[in-house]
């Protein structure tokens, strides 16, 4: 067979989305498989069983990153080009963030073996460990590439005690968190990196395309604003005298929301969470932990963003006669995705005779952002129905992922040095 | 001695108020004695023990009050004049709120049998049970009416279990909550009702004033508004297909806040409480479930506080494209005091040479508010240093708790037909 005429095999590919997505299922139609919980292990059990069912090489490394090489070089311990995804989700999420991008990459590699396809280099298929952030966003590929940072920075004990317990439990670490450093790989040793994955967004459904090419990744960075007030009688206290810690969270956050639409472009806050203490309904509130997040494509802007956002907090504290205290927890920088991964992706689209890929940039954080600064990265988005994800009716039209699946195939053989 | 010169102890009223601020004393310096835990059974036993070692005589009625009688007639079981207050506290609270009020009406009844005076009623000092709403806001004094209403309603299962487990605990109940039905008095067996209790806001404080007789108390209604959106990826989901719960909340508090202030004078809104669903950082709140509630003196007023308090939320909802539920938690009529005890409390003043009272309405809540439609009651405030309270550092002048006491002591010979 000419490899040109090479597809996945979208059965096989189906019976795996479908025992993934048993894995964890929760009541409402999505899945939780939070990063070392009982689910994510029983997942990690399930691929690295159909990574040897597929006649991979299977793969643990320090931070508990599961892969499956397949070989086509004299060891299995030369350089690979990665393919994959993560298996972990967020609290009762959908079944195709992450999903997707593992069993298709799975498939790939099944097929490209198969075929008795040579490339110049080995194909690894893996699943990077936490890329949602249950512990520490996109740990795995954080630890793959030797960007770990310290690992106890801006979290306080009770967390990293938590942390270090599931580690010990999932048996990641015997005794440390720095046994996980180990896991760093020399660049010379990835080949490129390659990730299918739902948009997340309605973009692509909206413009009824199918298929997108990612020109970059948004920034992130996340922060913890807690307001300080004082705790005091709801009915007595005179107006003058309340120091109302959510008070001054609420009109923060109503604020936020108004100004970075309006002044920041192609920017994104979310706060998705606020903690209030003492939390009773007949006492004002003492205490107002915001936990919250901007996003821009542009690292300068994104500054900028979060300058702004902190001030913004110190207005509404000082008009509310509160104290603040913000916390940068945590910073994603903005990436961009490499030129000769994007042309392989559209030489791919062009091969399978479909329209050139949309040229989309990424809102949500992916490994591939991770992975960019460090290898060759390039990453192929279908539409979300309705942009709706995070949410138990997170779905995806399944021509779309089998569509997917064969342009990540063409595009992961012409990438990896394959002549198509 | 002439009846007139009758004063109470100080230095007893001081030990009894030192035992008590340290039970359930907090590292901060406050008092956690939440109705119906270790420390109020603590609290309840002490004072228990103090009723007896001052020769009254203790009853426990079926909804846990706690009381000890001064028998001026043929028995304990004729009409009584009652005395008190509580012994529960809110969360890390002060240590004067309802302690002041049951030192004190235990130290009126020790200095009343001493000085052998006679009256025309038994006097009863009582501490009522969960007058903060641990579990049911006043549940003893409206137990003692026959104002229990429906102990279920608004409320889910699980709260209704843990609620019927810690009475069936502490020997409230032996089997189901009904049996607190039977601590309701007849009218007639209740003679009247006095209360000293610290103001908790800062009007007789900054006036410089040490003592006001209350002439009503604040109606007060507790609302959760649950505003209901749709989880999604913070990063990805579209400026106009975001139904997020939590911003259509900050919203709602900001302005309930803002309209309740400039609208409604002599009105109070307060948002003690806010739980987010799923409450992460990544995901836009599906849920955002808020606990609040608005005062004011007036029925009719407060009526239209709640209407507009309700069309607000509907607003806001409609303006986030959300959903939004209320339940009307918990209400509080507004009560009058008995024009005939406030004017025992301001002939009281005169006869002890004091200043005639200030006459304030009470922003907070009391058992006083259920007692009153019931039997003829009053209240006595005496002042907060700054206004604070249900904190750590509420506190007051320990002159103004005995002045207080005094001035309680003599309000109570009078209004129970004694003559001075």
């Amino acid at each position: 067979m000419d490899t040109a005429d090479l597809r996945i095999n979208p059965d096989r590919l189906r019976a795996d989305f479908d025992d993934l997505s048993a894995i964890g299922a929760t009541a409402e139609g999505g899945v939780t498989r939070l990063a070392l919980s009982n689910e994510d292990l029983e997942a990690r059990a399930w691929f690295a069983n159909r990574i040897e069912d597929a006649g991979l090489v299977l793969r643990d490394d320090a931070i508990g990153n599961t892969s499956g090489i397949l070989v086509m070089t004299q060891s299995a311990a030369d350089p690979s080009f990665l393919v994959g995804s993560h298996l972990d989700s967020s609290l009762n999420s959908g079944r195709f963030d992450g999903a997707v991008g593992i069993c298709a990459g799975l498939e790939c590699l099944r097929t490209i073996r198969e075929a008795g396809l040579r490339l110049p280099v080995n194909l690894e298929v893996i699943s990077f460990t936490d890329q949602e952030g249950a512990w520490q966003s996109m740990l795995g590929s954080r630890g793959l590439t030797g960007r770990l940072g310290d690992l106890t920075a801006h979290r306080d004990a009770e967390t990293i005690g938590a942390f270090r317990a599931a580690l010990f439990r999932t048996g990641i670490i015997v005794n440390d968190l720095h046994e996980m450093y180990q896991a760093a790989r020399p660049p010379e040793q990835v080949a490129g990196y390659l990730e299918l994955h739902i948009e997340q967004g309605s973009r692509l459904y909206r413009s009824g395309k199918r298929l997108a090419s990612v020109d970059g990744v948004v920034g992130r960075t996340t922060y913890l604003i807690t307001f300080l007030g004082e705790a005091s009688h709801s009915g007595t206290t005179d107006f003058d005298m309340r120091r109302d810690a959510l008070r001054g969270a609420a009109a923060f956050i109503t604020e936020a929301h108004d100004t970075i639409y309006l002044d920041f472009p192609g920017g994104m806050f979310n706060c998705g969470k606020i903690k209030v203490e003492p939390g009773v309904f007949n006492t004002i509130p003492a205490k107002a932990a915001v936990l919250c997040e901007v996003r821009h494509a542009d690292e300068a802007t994104l500054m900028t963003m979060e300058q702004h956002l902190l001030a913004l907090a110190g207005r509404y504290a000082g008009r509310y006669n509160l104290d603040v205290q913000d916390k940068r927890v945590q910073h994603m920088p903005a990436a961009e995705m490499s030129p000769r991964i994007m042309q392989a992706i559209s030489d791919a689209c062009a091969g399978l005779c479909l329209p050139s890929p949309e040229v989309l940039t990424s809102y949500a954080g992916h490994d591939a952002q991770i992975l960019a600064p460090f290898t060759e990265t390039g990453m192929i988005f279908i539409p979300s129905i309705n942009g709706i994800s995070h949410n138990p009716n997170e779905d995806s039209r399944w021509e779309d992922v089998v569509l997917g699946a064969n342009v990540l195939l063409h595009a992961l053989i012409r990438a990896a040095g394959g002549s198509l």
